[in-house]
């Protein structure tokens, strides 16, 4: 059974597909807003996982859209859980199964248990999240386990989340969406997948 | 890493240790209220995954304050979850990880995310839930993929689901469990596992 996974090349959303890839034959799915964006750390990341990626490009007009929902409510939750909506739902109209590397302890992006529960009797797909049932102490053992991972603030590390180009396009607006973002989120980029023995 | 699951015997258990077991060292466990329950389908199971299983005996009084709580509550619901909980706190002070098969449309055994929340708190241990994320028809589609599985109502099928004693100890005051129950609760039980090479 095929399984498209929403992937940004992070820690979570390459631990999650390596968890799926045991059972399914795993299909990574970026998505940006700028079909021009191209990112090379990203695409080393699934060559590293070993597994095919494919770039998706978000409809034109979602990224000013998202912008302007971020300056409205003045935090980005809602934004990046409507994009992540957004992707999740674009994979669903092509794969059975989807998933993503959402954690227990996550807040966002997070589909609701009603939107997830919508989704699924609407599409007919099947959502999972091999990570949901996992905190995030034994989230990092274990990706310290299976993968090489850089660390850095957004902006440092290239990596495929959503955040990058939504902060760019505020950016562009004159705006600093330093005064609208948490002031530290850190993200991940997977640069190597250690091989089982080493487990 | 040694992770310690709550194991019944039947197909989510079955899953979730599988699941786990690519990662873990896994230990199955599996509590009774009666220290003379033996439950030859169960260890079958077990030996059929290749996990030791080591059986556990709930303190004393329990099960009676499990029927007293069925009866007062005139449903299972509140005792189903009670004794679960106890099971994973028990299970908590042996293992830094421990694991059970809940899966996300389960209602009961479930433990809300406070319990977890103050579960892993309290004891410094990880509680894994590897089908947390994943819903009844992947569950199912998995299961069947890695598993040879029976199905049958409680009373028909001898797993080491928490019911079973409950309902016995009910009748044995010459109550109907029947009444309490809902009256249709399918039960599982592994008799096998696939080779990789068949899924």
């Amino acid at each position: 059974m095929k399984a498209g996974v929403l992937y940004s090349g992070g820690k979570d959303s390459s631990l999650a597909s390596i968890m799926l890839g045991t059972y399914y034959e795993v299909e990574l799915n970026t998505f940006v807003f700028d079909p021009l964006r191209h990112i090379p750390t990203l695409e080393a990341a699934a060559e590293a996982l070993g597994y095919p990626l494919k770039k998706r490009v978000f409809r034109e007009g979602m990224l000013n859209e998202m912008a302007d929902l971020v300056i409205d409510k003045g935090y980005p939750n809602d934004a990046i859980n409507a994009v992540h909506q957004a992707a999740v739902e674009s994979l669903a109209a092509e794969y059975d199964v989807i998933g993503d590397g959402t954690r227990f302890d996550d807040r966002v992006p997070m589909l609701s248990r009603e939107t997830v529960q919508s989704l699924m009797s609407r599409t007919g797909c099947s959502y999972v999240r091999p990570l949901l049932g996992y905190g995030r102490r034994e989230v990092d053992r274990l990706a310290d386990q299976l993968l090489v991972v850089q660390y850095g603030e957004t902006g440092t590390i290239r990596n495929g989340d959503y955040e990058a180009e939504i902060r760019d396009a505020i950016r562009a607006r004159g705006l600093d969406p330093a005064s609208l973002f948490p002031p530290h989120h850190e993200q991940s980029l997977v640069v190597g997948r250690k091989p089982k023995e080493s487990w």
